[in-house]
């Protein structure tokens, strides 16, 4: 294959270590400048290439990119816009190739989740359906950790080392605390669809009666009574209780937990995340104090606090993806294989993305305890290796020095669409 | 003096450094056999005295105690209790003598803010008005940096830097979101009175148009109409908005804004804190995506992302309450000294309890821009030491290896009160 550029994007929610990967792919292009012209980022994520919004990292010094390796964020931005298919909307592929073709655009690597993973596909079947030869590889990322074939998903460990360091000092504090003041402690985290990150909380304690005491799953049809009555139990046995809630338990016909239906004077429906619903159940039922904390985008942007593990496997799978191009392979994703627990090892594999594209891997029922309110031991044997290792940015005046590039815009060819 | 023994408590809320000023005092008794025999700490600070339920750390290794310099919390648990004065509550103080006096308590350190100053200068004059001869020195702590007379409070510069940090971390998140998905992040932090900690949160950002964007202080009465044109301009001007705001945030006529009165179905008060009132306004007269995060007690017992400033200090005040006693000073709190901005210096000086007990130190205007949204460069000028430098503690399994005391009783004396 003659040399030709890349074209690079983030796509859905970025993480601590999204940007990781970015350098991975584009200081693995620059070593290979015969082949590869130039790293061309959309702006936004696919956006970029629809609007011929792209950045020239050729343009950004080997010292900006690398510094994207300690940098959380999308340093181009990112989107959460899905491609339709390609009989719905045949005008933004087209629109895609001729972006592509102005700027010969060879390699389309596409760093998401699951969701971008579809599109990915269905960009790297342009090449047959619309005549325009591409290759087109994805780079995983989610904090979900719900991507299938690989063994984790980067960004995911990062959160889950946030949540279980946040957890283990809260309980500290709460502990401290407990004679006189707060008795029970709530903290809510992501996962909407699967309780990986909460799960992550249970790494914080690791023996009985270490906190968290209750960790609410999605996986777990929530009962009211149960959980009040393990509430009251841990405070008995303790004199306090560490919640780890995840955003997405729900009850057992589904409904979401946070979704308490309430609304103010005005008719307006009442925010308020999963947390408030815990503790007003806490405050009403047991009338104990209690003080609750929503870790949100706190959680997958801690990049202060990141894993080793997994700030080397964004980077890992990002210049795996260059090197599959490369090879010639072509709708496939660089996956991270487990080669064992203990000591952890792991090596980089390839998934096709046929068996990416649109599977979630849920979290098995063998990683919470029968009670449905801890981890197990396999759940440990599993979580523990993604949270080793610190991955400390260099700072300055205090504050994590993260690195900004200066985003110079590729000269556009093309009217707008 | 002859050889006596210590008490040491901690008091009120606690920190990711408070246990560095419980390392301080331990280590420097130690260092003083000759006159100081055990260190007995305060179980749940006071209460520990009133109850005798007191823990022997000249049990504990060395390397436990120093362990204390890492490991956030309050490892002999702290209480929120305020002894009345003297005349309305003779009892208690006659019990503490009779403590005191049957384990030989000849030095009193406390360990805490300003009420627990007020406690100590009672103690102190026990002395005199008991007929029992007891130093009581004060060693400041407390996350708000309300106390006057010194320049900091040990537990604030960690504080300023966990929020300056998430700030930074969460904006760089949103700023790569707000094409397609949320423009306005909300971080609620601590400080009912004074808005310190938030101010904390605009060294994140150092030149116009950095984020935060809007800082909302308790100092400033809330203006919603100025408030929701300052998010609509940094929306259009940014294309996303970064608030701070504190929980201690009111309006005009001095009601909390977290107090927003609405009630559910059963007319229960509904739980809230100040962020999802802010977001209830963003979504509803502005239209916009918004998410928000409460650190709660995350902020407070981060001790893995503590200022080094922070934690020498803490250490360095518990040394100096030793040092002072064994001087001979009574009814006195060692303080923080600034002898220069930049670079930073700093001693430790003393202050009289007198002068701290029951006075509040608050944010001086000159600290907030005259929009009442952000900081001045007197405020960054105070603000930007007390985050210097990292103090990481020792990791173990990917997670902090916090300290355990065994925390051995020592043998009661007395009868239950």
């Amino acid at each position: 294959m003659p040399k030709r550029n890349a074209f690079y994007a983030q796509s859905g929610g970025v993480t601590a270590v999204i940007n990781a990967s970015a350098c991975g792919v584009i200081e693995t292009a620059r070593r290979h400048r015969s082949r590869i012209g130039t790293v061309y980022a959309g702006r936004n994520g696919i956006l970029g290439a629809l609007d011929e919004d792209l950045v020239d990292t050729g343009r950004e010094s080997a010292g900006a990119i690398a510094a994207l390796r300690h940098t959380p964020g999308g340093a181009f931005g990112s989107a959460r816009y899905k491609l339709k298919g390609l009989e719905q909307n045949r005008a933004e592929y087209e629109r895609l190739i001729q972006v592509f073709r102005a700027h010969d655009i060879g390699y389309f690597f596409y760093n998401g989740g699951g969701d971008s993973a579809d599109t990915c596909l269905k960009v790297s079947q342009l090449g047959a359906s619309l005549g325009y030869p591409l290759v087109a590889i994805h780079v995983p990322k989610t904090v979900d950790n719900d991507l299938p074939v690989t063994d984790t998903c980067p960004g995911f460990g990062s959160v889950a080392k946030y949540v279980a360091v946040s957890t283990l000092e809260a309980a500290l504090d709460v502990r401290s605390m407990s004679r006189t003041s707060t008795k029970v402690f709530i903290l809510e985290v992501m996962g909407r669809h699967a309780g990986w990150i909460a799960a992550a909380a249970g790494l914080a304690g690791s023996k009985a009666g270490d906190p968290p005491h209750i960790i609410l799953f999605p996986e777990i049809p929530f009962d009211k009574a149960a959980f009040l009555a393990r509430v009251a139990g841990s405070v008995r046995k303790y004199d306090y209780c560490v919640i780890v809630v995840s955003e997405g338990a729900r009850y057992a016909d589904g409904r979401f937990l946070a979704d308490a239906g309430t609304v103010d004077a005005f008719g307006h429906k009442q925010l308020g995340g999963v947390a408030t619903v815990i503790a007003a159940m806490v405050r009403d039922e047991l009338k104990l104090k209690y003080h609750y904390a929503i870790a949100d985008y706190l959680q997958r942007s801690a990049r202060h606090i990141a894993s080793r593990v997994d700030v080397d496997q964004a980077y890992a799978v990002g210049k795996a993806a260059v090197e599959l191009a490369l090879k010639g392979e072509n709708a496939v994703m660089p996956t991270i294989v487990r080669r064992s627990d203990k000591p952890y090892r792991w090596s980089i594999g390839k998934a096709s993305l046929a068996d990416v594209a649109n599977r979630e891997k849920m979290m098995p029922r063998s990683y919470i305890t029968r009670d449905g309110f801890g981890i197990t031991a396999a759940a440990r044997r599993y979580l523990a290796p993604l949270i080793q290792g610190e991955a400390y940015p260099p700072y300055r005046a205090g504050l994590p020095a993260y690195g900004a590039l200066k985003l110079l815009p590729v000269k556009k060819k093309l009217r707008p669409r």
